[in-house]
C-alpha cells in the first residue's frame, strides 16, 4: 500500500537496530493511512549507545506523536517514560510509546498481548489452560505475563538460562496466584506450548522443545518471523495442532499498537512511574 | 504522488516553525521515488529554542541523510554544519545539509540559485543585466549573491533597513568587482527586478516597488508563494513583461536540493570551515 506525506503529516518512528527488517513503517503507515490520518511511521536506525540522544532530540519535535520500539531498545525506552502501564512497570520494558497531552510519553508493552491475541486469531485461547513457555528473556516474559493475565491455570517456564528463569518465576510469584513453575523443554501434559526463544531462525538451529511428544490436542505457538513457519511449528501442524507464528503475533500487536497511537484502548488513569 | 515507506527507507527531515505549509516533504519525496531511491523527506516541526537539541539527536539516526532547511532556522542550521559551500560560508546560512562520507555535514545555501533557476525558466537571465533587488533579509542576500555570481552587470539594493541594506552591499563589494549600490523603489532604468520582500502576501501590503514605472522590456521576479501570483508580478504581467513568481523559484530549488541530496551537484572538494 502507498502513503502520502505532507507538511502537516504527523510522524511516529520506530527505533531498533538493526531496522532494514522491521515491518512497522509498512503496516503501522498504511493503518494511518486507511483510518484517514495524516500520519506515518518511520525506521530510525539508532545504536544503543546513540539511543537516549536520539530519544532526547527527537522528542523536541513538535509533531512526533509515537515511538515504536523494537530490539535492542526495549528496555533502554522505558527509562525514557515518563508514564507507563503497570504492564510495562513489571517488565521494565516497553515497545511503544505516545506522548500525552502535558508533553511526556507514556510506555506500554504489547509484545506479550500480541502473542496472545496471534493464538485466538488461530483458535488457541489460554483461559484454564496449563501451558508451557520456553524462553525467559524480553519476549518470553512479555508473553508469561500475558498468559497469566489471560488465566492459564498453570505456567511452567524452561531457559536455559536457570537464574533468569528462576527470576522471572519468583517475579511472577509476586503478582499472580496462578502457579507458575520450573518447566522443561519436555511438552508432554501440556495443552499450550510457547516458543519464545529464537531456536529455529537458523536452519541449523536445535528444536526448542521435545517436537516427538506433541500430542493433537496442543496449542503451538512461535514468535519467530523468519522463516515464516518455525520447523517447530511444522511439526506440530503435521500432525494435526493448531498453530501460531510470528507473523500472527505481529498482526495482533499491530492492532493494538494503531488502538494505542490513536488513543483508543489505553488510557494514562492507571499509570505510575 | 503516492510514496512507499518501509524498515529500510532512508530519511531526510525539513525543519520549520511552522511547519505544515511546507512543500518539500511532497515534492523531494515524490521526487526520491521517481529516482527509484527508497527514501522519504517528512516535516519536523521544532521551535528555535529547541533547533540544537533536534538536529543534535537526529544526526544519531543512522539512516538521516539530509535536512532541508525553511524559516526560521537557516542561519542556525548553519552552525550545525561541519563545512559547507562558500556560498553558504558568506551568507551564514543554509537550506539544505547532507550527511558526509565521514558522518559531518555538509551545508549550501540554494535560495539565491533558486531564484535565479525560476527566472531562466521563465526567459530571464541575469548576465549583462542593470539588476533591482528589493530585500537584504536572508532570502535578499542569498538572491544578491547569486545575481552576482549570475553576472548582472550591476546590482542596486533596496531595504527599508538601510543598516542591513548597507551591510550586505558592503559585504558583496568584498567579493566581487560588480557595481553594488543603493537602490530605490524606482525600478525606471533597470532591466531585471527582485523582490524578496514578503509584501504582497497580504491584500493591504504596499507593492514593494512602484509599479507604474514597469515597463514591457523588463523581466520581473517575486520571491511570494501566497498568493501564487503577487500583486507586483500582477502588475507587470498586465504590460507585457516577463516574469517569475515563489513558485518557479521553488521548482528550481527543488531540482538543485534533489541533486545535492542524491550527491550529484555540490562536491565537498571546496569546502572549508
Amino acid at each position: 500500500m502507498t502513503v502520502t506525506v505532507d507538511g502537516a503529516t504527523r510522524l511516529h518512528i520506530i527505533v531498533g537496530d538493526p531496522i532494514a527488517q522491521v515491518k512497522s513503517p509498512t503496516g503501522m503507515s498504511a493503518a494511518f493511512a486507511t483510518r484517514g490520518r495524516n500520519a506515518l511511521c518511520v525506521p530510525i536506525h539508532v545504536a544503543p549507545k546513540d539511543l537516549p540522544g536520539l530519544l532526547a532530540g527527537a522528542s523536541l519535535a513538535q509533531n512526533l506523536d509515537g515511538i515504536i520500539v523494537t530490539v535492542p531498545h526495549k528496555f533502554a525506552c522505558y527509562a525514557h517514560c515518563t508514564s507507563a502501564t503497570e504492564r510495562a512497570h513489571f517488565l521494565g520494558a516497553v515497545n511503544i510509546i505516545r506522548r500525552t497531552a502535558d508533553g511526556g510519553w507514556f510506555g506500554e508493552m504489547f509484545d506479550g498481548l500480541g502473542f496472545v491475541g496471534g493464538m485466538r486469531a488461530k483458535g488457541g485461547e489460554p483461559k484454564g489452560k496449563r501451558a508451557l513457555l520456553v524462553g525467559a528473556g524480553g519476549a518470553g516474559s512479555a508473553i508469561a505475563l500475558a498468559l497469566v493475565e489471560a488465566g492459564v491455570r498453570e505456567l511452567a517456564i524452561h531457559d536455559a538460562d536457570s537464574v533468569r528463569r528462576d527470576a522471572l518465576i519468583k517475579r511472577l510469584a509476586a503478582v499472580t496466584a496462578t502457579p507458575v513453575s520450573i518447566g522443561s523443554p519436555d511438552p508432554a501434559g501440556f495443552e499450550l506450548i510457547a516458543n519464545a526463544t529464537p531456536a529455529g531462525m537458523r536452519p541449523t538451529d536445535p528444536l526448542p522443545v521435545r517436537i516427538e511428544h506433541f500430542t493433537p490436542d496442543m496449542f503451538v505457538g512461535c514468535v519467530i518471523t523468519a522463516p515464516a513457519v518455525s520447523p517447530m511449528v511444522e511439526a506440530a501442524r503435521a500432525i494435526g495442532c493448531k498453530t501460531s507464528v510470528g507473523g500472527d503475533m505481529y498482526a495482533a500487536e499491530q492492532q493494538l499498537m494503531l488502538e494505542f497511537l490513536l488513543g483508543g484502548s489505553s488510557t494514562e488513569a492507571g499509570a505510575r512511574r
